[in-house]
């Protein structure tokens, strides 16, 4: 029995549980600074920029999902960004990913949202197929740039 | 002579000029439906989560940037994401689009942002250089996945 609700106050130390799982299958490491704290912050702060969804198996937390608001230059108004759906190793090929998922699709419409998008490994062949399944359009040859730390400052002198 | 400044009210028209070309680049043709007061809305709302910046050559309009608020999972904080930066045909190889990515990052920097990112098709190697040259990581590979329109209602459902 699969459950998606999307996140309430207090539910910071779940989502950690789902962000350490995905800080270590990226190898994150040092530079996986997240608190609990910080998404009961950015959840619940006046005009929230993120949101998330969690789902449950029998009552059990399985995983997550945490999208933003993004923007369509094209068509001058906001669509989703889903950063992260991470389900937990010991509730893998359940569904859950899929729950999660249909639950993102209704959370962008219920937004008012034309478009959800997200980036994906090229190797990711269980996610591919899934989304694909789900309706997902799949575009290859992307490349994520990316400024941080000392060369964002460098840049910014 | 390149300046670059934040978009101010009355600055629509102009970030339309670049989103046309943008447009007519990418081929988007009935799917670009943006009006510069879908920009003067989104820019100067309350809390808005985009931002531009617009640059000019010997005071003429020569391209743009837009970028939006995004979130890092990981370090539990917002980070600044780069949808497009288009420069006007009749103003390139002048050095606008590194004058813009500067300013990008000087913004990024203020706004208390420690990481910037964005995406690159595999095959823009004019802007993998120019992209190099200023510090940026690429990383290949990646996807770009989306659900729209009749396949995010359907999904909804």
């Amino acid at each position: 029995m699969i459950e998606v609700r999307a996140a309430q106050a207090g539910d910071g130390a779940l989502l950690m549980l789902t962000t350490k799982e995905l800080g270590s299958s990226h190898g994150w490491g040092a530079d996986m600074t997240a608190q609990a704290s910080d998404f009961e912050r950015d959840l619940f702060c006046d005009a929230p920029i993120i949101g998330a969804l969690l789902a449950f198996v029998d009552g059990a937390f399985a995983g997550s999902a945490l999208w933003h608001r993004s923007y369509a230059t094209s068509r001058g108004q906001e669509l989703m960004y889903l950063e992260d759906v991470v389900v937990l190793k010991e509730f893998r090929r359940l569904g859950v990913a899929e729950a999660l998922l249909k639950q993102v699709a209704k959370t962008a419409v219920n937004h008012g949202y034309r478009k959800v998008f997200w980036l994906m490994m090229e190797w990711n062949s269980n996610a591919r197929r899934l989304y694909e399944k789900l309706g997902a359009e799949i575009e290859n040859g992307n490349c994520y740039c990316s400024l941080h730390d000392q060369a964002l400052l460098d840049l910014a002198k």
